[in-house]
């Protein structure tokens, strides 16, 4: 089986964009709302798209979220950002009960500026306890680029969130929203800086002696972890840190990277066992490679041309690692 | 000869920290003041650090520029970053002349929040035409990380810098300096993520067109670039522009990065008539690796050992590349 640990609803029905457009309408005094989109919709939204490619690209199973750009939690105030997250989390609920079998799905958080962690944590009951996801998006820079700055990853800020994951036993992904710097390119840069810091932040501090049974996904391979590998050795060195390497091995990394080197390279950094299979679909880069004449986010013939692991590594690559961090994503019983 | 394209004084006498505490006190009504220092409390400074590992770790010449961390630009009115800045690039050329044959001075720009860069070039000519410099540091995020947020690289705004540049022939290295953001780290990850975006923006934008003479350096061997490679190939693609590939050799990467498998794909990415042999010392990564013995930033050897490069590209990446770039750092008749 191969698992895609990181996708996103971004093809959603216009009933969508035409209830966020009204949320700037209605900024000054916000109101739940209705969306208005039918199951039809939903199905014609995502069967010749994601649904029909996960079958095309070899893909069983796809954790699947919120448009991660569309997040916006720096928009408007705490209910502005509420409602909204409110209405993303129950479309994913819906394509979940769907496409049961292919789609697992992972939550945004009602995040704002200046609103504390604890805020957040009944969204995600609900989102657990009522709808059944599996997972929860953390934006880990809530205003998008601007004041105010949110505190360090590392810092105790974040603790009422990482307790309630670990309460419930579930794992979440690092993942930065639009950004509102002009000189960031969003999927580029912003993205990349924040989930390379994110790594950053969380293996110097105490989190993980903390919370040792806390589990968190930096996606795309990382931003440059790998690559810039012993800078972060050094880092570590000089501050009289746990070996880099080791601190490493606390949080999981997916490969939602779409080169073979850099997959290689990510997985002789980090270890089989804390990488999980990824593309992202649609993400960053779904367009064709004049290359190769195939798509870029088509990962699994590049993930299958390594040819230095073994059966078991491949195994907890595109399944194993998965179904270790995510308890629930095969129902109450798998494991 | 090995030329290093990227070093700091970052072991200033006290009276560089001095002059820079006292602005602290007159930041109301900042005065020019004088920074006391000797030629002999200079010497004592680097002798015995940067002058002597120069010689034992091989390196010949290093391009040597004021400490990135404390340009701070984003410190106080733009009369106290204009002040600091002259008194960071005389020290710079005072060091250029007790070393002229290993040190060449590279300056920082007197940036500072909303002003324009055509306010700096008067200090970029200064240090030129009347103190040697050979190359220039340019903070892409001038406010460090905090509002105003600075316009993108790519962006006309800095045109005027890029004109007097190419009027004096002189290249820069993008920089950044300390960053306000409690979320991000410094070293690994505030100047990773600006360096990236520095890369992204400038590729992506019509700044070759309009100045095809410009020369950039980005440092840090591009923060993820290399890494995150057909992510860049395949965000060109969709946004119709040029083939990355081809417009990643329009600048110019240093390679202060550490590993050697980073220095591979960098190379093997960008082609070796653009990469720069660089360590930053002292940067950050000024430590005994482990498992090796050697500071990390010894870096001479671990390049040796890339045992593919012919011997032409090999002196590209130590000696030409810079030559071809910096056509003032052998004086007026090298080239």
């Amino acid at each position: 089986m191969i698992i895609d640990a990181h996708g996103h609803y971004t093809t959603v029905p216009p009933g969508m964009r035409i209830y966020r457009a009204l949320q700037i309408s209605n900024m000054g005094r916000p109101s739940k709302g209705v969306v208005n989109i039918s199951d039809d919709e939903i199905r014609s939204s995502l069967e010749k798209g994601q649904i029909r490619l996960l079958d095309e690209r070899g893909v069983d199973v796809m954790l699947f979220s919120p448009m991660a750009s569309a997040m916006g939690h720096h928009f408007g105030s705490p209910l502005v950002s509420r409602y909204w997250t409110e209405a993303c989390n129950d479309l994913i609920a819906r394509v979940a009960r769907l496409w049961p079998d292919k789609i697992s799905p992972v939550c945004q958080l009602p995040q704002s500026p200046d609103v504390n962690p604890k805020e957040w944590v009944d969204e995600l009951e609900r989102c657990v306890e009522e709808l059944g996801f599996v997972g929860c998006n953390v934006n880990p820079d809530v205003a998008g680029g601007r004041e105010p700055l949110t505190p360090s990853l590392g810092s105790d800020w974040w603790y009422p969130l990482w307790e309630k994951m670990v309460e419930l036993d579930l794992p979440c992904t690092i993942h930065a929203s639009a950004s509102l710097n002009p000189a960031m390119h969003l999927t580029n840069s912003y993205y990349l800086a924040h989930h390379n810091s994110a790594a950053i932040e969380l293996l110097k501090s105490s989190v993980f002696k903390d919370f040792p049974k806390l589990k968190i996904i930096i996606p795309h391979g990382g931003g440059a972890v790998p690559y810039q590998w012993n800078r972060n050795r050094g880092m570590h060195v000089k501050e009289g840190l746990e070996p880099f390497e080791e601190a490493a091995r606390r949080v999981y990394w997916d490969m939602a990277i779409y080169d073979k080197e850099s997959m290689e390279l990510l997985i002789k950094r980090v270890g089989a066992d804390n990488v999980l299979f990824a593309t992202e679909m649609f993400g960053a880069v779904n367009a064709i490679d004049p290359k190769t004449g195939r798509n870029f986010e088509d990962l699994v013939p590049i993930f299958q041309e390594i040819d230095w692991l073994t059966k078991e590594e491949r195994y907890k690559i595109t399944e194993g690692n998965v179904r270790k961090l995510f308890p629930r994503i095969f129902g109450p019983t798998a494991g």
